[in-house]
């Protein structure tokens, strides 16, 4: 017992102060390294999509008046691109998200819209059969699948979620303005559940609280397997609607009430993830799906730093927030510049998972080392598509508008019209997006021959486009 | 030994993997809380401001091409301010800073320029003897104080630092850009240590690195008394300049690279505060003197979503970053919209410190409660003085532009001119700053009682100011 009290329990007491100067120090050093432990098989992944969030409307991205604590969060220990596009509109954008392509390449070069007695009356065109998307690809590599919110890929039955990949789906068939309220010939809005018809015209408040409980109901249901969750809320495109909680929360307007309620919910999807144990390996994405609405009053958003908004190809049109967080993949507080869009994530998330692309041309590329290591891939030109034409092409620093057509240019910006599109005959414009990102000063003159290199490169890759584009699929009926 | 081997070592075997799990738990939490220990006597004090950063050239303020590392890694351990103003230029935001009261009413109305034979040669004003400074306050309650950097309120010798409350000096004594290199009739620019030149037309692209040099050493100086240093770079006004390191560096232009020297040397600072055990009780602020140019080239910076930049009172001209770190005394992640500016830096810094105020009006406010617990502070009307001139006020979310005289006014954004300014004959203008932050709509014909409300408070603000303001102090030779 001598022993104990004297050179054994000095050697022990010494290693206890060893060890709890290790924890403290641990404690108080910087941001812990990445992976704790090796995860358990291919990653989870979420995907949160929202509609019309411009790239200024996240604190990390410096919104003047919003508060978003978890997307911060999610930067902080995730990844946050400042380069990332999606395209102007809303179909487009989730064709380019579930199919790794341009969106006139799988045959949705527009918005899709309602029409005739009932929301099934589609007229227009919706996303082909033989499409392989995202959640198929990641389907057959034994995930499950589960879509809430909104669709906007077509609402022909053929064309709906259930038979594109999704085990489940829960939501809009299209955008929350398209209903009758707005427009008279337009057709009840159904809320679906599968493909069942649960409410027509539902209360919008609780739009952005009932995504959320699926969504967590959805993961508690799949904390066993792999999965893939694809939550498209339909906020804040217009009409703006908030829970009760959030209505009127912030005093800086229903739009910053609507996004902080969303930021809300992306923390109840941590929060649940943690709870479930499955924080570490679950790939979180956080984007939009085109610029912000710049019309002044309670619905506006902002495009930050960037000209023009929602529906142009201007950089406030296509430019928006992107957060990635996998604690087991993505080492925390990365920034990276480098351009990348949503084409990009359908043959990122192939290489994470392991799962075999679809056999088609794929326009997005691997981005995994991107996020893995915050390594910028080898430069390669970004196609500004809008309406299927191609309107402007990016290389590097510098980006040429073409003009193709008559198409929206901004009018005089302080005469309070912004709002208000003049249509005029655009002209070529170039700009150094790293010099001038608000598109401000036209170089073309300057720099003829970079104008010449960027429209060879958009010519040609649009006259491929033209000729393997896919044909928009309309059902024989 | 049996016992040893046994039930001893068991238990043990049992604290060890215990501890060692506490230790491993402990690196992969959340941000540790705040405050370790109680810490010891006043707080120190940090400012380092850059001059001519706008308001979109930080990380977390939405930058396109900039990396901010450090400056993002305050924001996340400390506070973000996104509604915090500078004045229009230098001098005055000098003033603003280091008095708590708007520029005019200490007699800095606007930018001191050079003249003369040699840079002694002032005729114009400068900063008057009889005014308590931040640094002469803090000296009193027992700070050491330093300064390294831009001076700018004046070059009379009764005007220097060292006779304003600094107890060291190291920097020039206005902007890098005069210089004769500039100006044939500008006198050579000297670098002074003291009161002493210790080089003339220095080599700019070691502003920086010297500055902070010479930054670490004042704080490895000063480490056991409590210290207040103001570091107030060169960069990035024009013209701009690195060092050999940061050249060419990020890629995106020598804006660029200038910035992320100086978040650099924000993290030199930081990692002195650690080694020398100072980090938990030093307050760092890190702000901006004004918008930045907005010119095309290398060295504009970025006014993020605001209208217009440097020398404007559009909110580009004078919407800056703030952030603000101290681990004993500021909650972690903070954001705060609510308004606020340099002229409440000297209140906040007395209240934190114990330190009595200048007998004498201060315009700023004590927003110490901001600081510890992110309160913001009850609304007060914010006027933005330009030139001496009172060209508008804020309260809340309304701004009024005042026509007082001519002023500049944007030309057309779209034609390439943005730079080159046009006057014109300023209307009534009214901005809603929640729902329209650049200054788009203006709604002064819709909201006539606003327009009324904020004109009266102008008015009478600014008579009062007329009547009260010392005229600038120019010494009798």
């Amino acid at each position: 017992l001598s022993l104990f009290s004297n050179t054994y329990l000095m050697h022990l007491r010494t290693l206890i102060v060893a060890l709890l100067l290790w924890g403290y120090l641990s404690t108080c050093s910087a941001p812990p390294p990445a992976a704790a432990e090796v995860p358990d098989g291919p990653p989870n992944i979420i995907i949160i999509f929202a509609d019309d969030q411009g790239y200024g409307d996240v604190g990390v991205y410096g919104s003047t008046r919003i508060h978003t604590p978890n997307l911060d969060r999610m930067a902080m220990e995730g990844l946050k691109l400042t380069n990332f596009y999606a395209f102007p509109s809303c179909s487009p954008s989730r064709a380019a998200l579930l199919t790794g392509a341009y969106p006139p390449r799988v045959g949705i070069p527009d918005v899709i819209g309602p029409e005739g007695p009932d929301w099934t009356s589609n007229k227009q065109y919706g996303i082909n059969a033989v499409e392989t998307t995202l959640p198929e690809m990641l389907k057959r590599a034994g995930y499950a699948t589960g879509m809430i919110g909104k669709w906007h890929l077509g609402h022909f039955p053929e064309t709906m979620p259930l038979r594109h990949g999704f085990d489940q789906f829960f939501g809009l068939p299209y955008s929350n303005d398209m209903h009758p309220g707005n427009n008279p010939l337009w057709p009840d809005l159904p809320l679906l559940d599968g493909e069942d018809t649960v409410a027509l015209n539902p209360d919008q408040r609780e739009l952005t609280s009932r995504y959320t409980q699926r969504a967590i109901e959805f993961l508690e249901e799949h904390q066993d397997t792999s999965f893939f969750l694809y939550l498209a809320h339909s906020m804040p495109h217009v009409p703006l609607f908030t829970s009760q909680d959030f209505q009127d929360r912030s005093g800086y307007g229903t739009y910053t009430d609507v996004i902080e309620e969303i930021d809300a919910s992306v923390g109840q999807i941590f929060a649940t993830l943690d709870q479930l144990g499955l924080d570490d390996n679950t790939i979180v994405l956080y984007t939009s799906d085109n610029g912000p609405w710049l019309t002044y009053g309670n619905h506006a958003g902002s495009a930050g730093p960037f000209r023009e908004g929602k529906g142009t190809t201007y950089e406030g049109g296509m430019r928006v927030p992107f957060l990635a967080r996998w604690p087991a993949g993505i080492p925390a507080g990365g920034v990276n510049h480098a351009p990348a869009s949503l084409t990009d994530v359908l043959p990122t998330m192939a290489a994470l998972t392991g799962a075999p692309l679809p056999k088609r041309a794929i326009d997005g590329r691997d981005l995994s080392l991107l996020l893995r290591e915050n390594q910028a891939p080898a430069s390669s030109p970004f196609y500004y598509y809008r309406s299927g034409n191609l309107d402007a092409v990016r290389l590097e620093r510098w980006k040429l508008h073409i003009p193709h057509n008559f198409r929206y240019v901004d009018q005089v910006a302080n005469d309070g019209n912004r709002g208000s599109y003049a249509y005029r005959y655009s002209e070529l414009e170039l700009y150094d997006l790293y010099g001038d990102p608000g598109e401000v000063y036209n170089v073309a003159e300057e720099f003829p021959e970079k104008v010449a290199e960027l429209r060879a490169l958009a010519e040609s890759f649009h006259a491929d486009m033209q000729r393997e584009k896919r044909e928009p699929f309309r059902p024989a009926r």
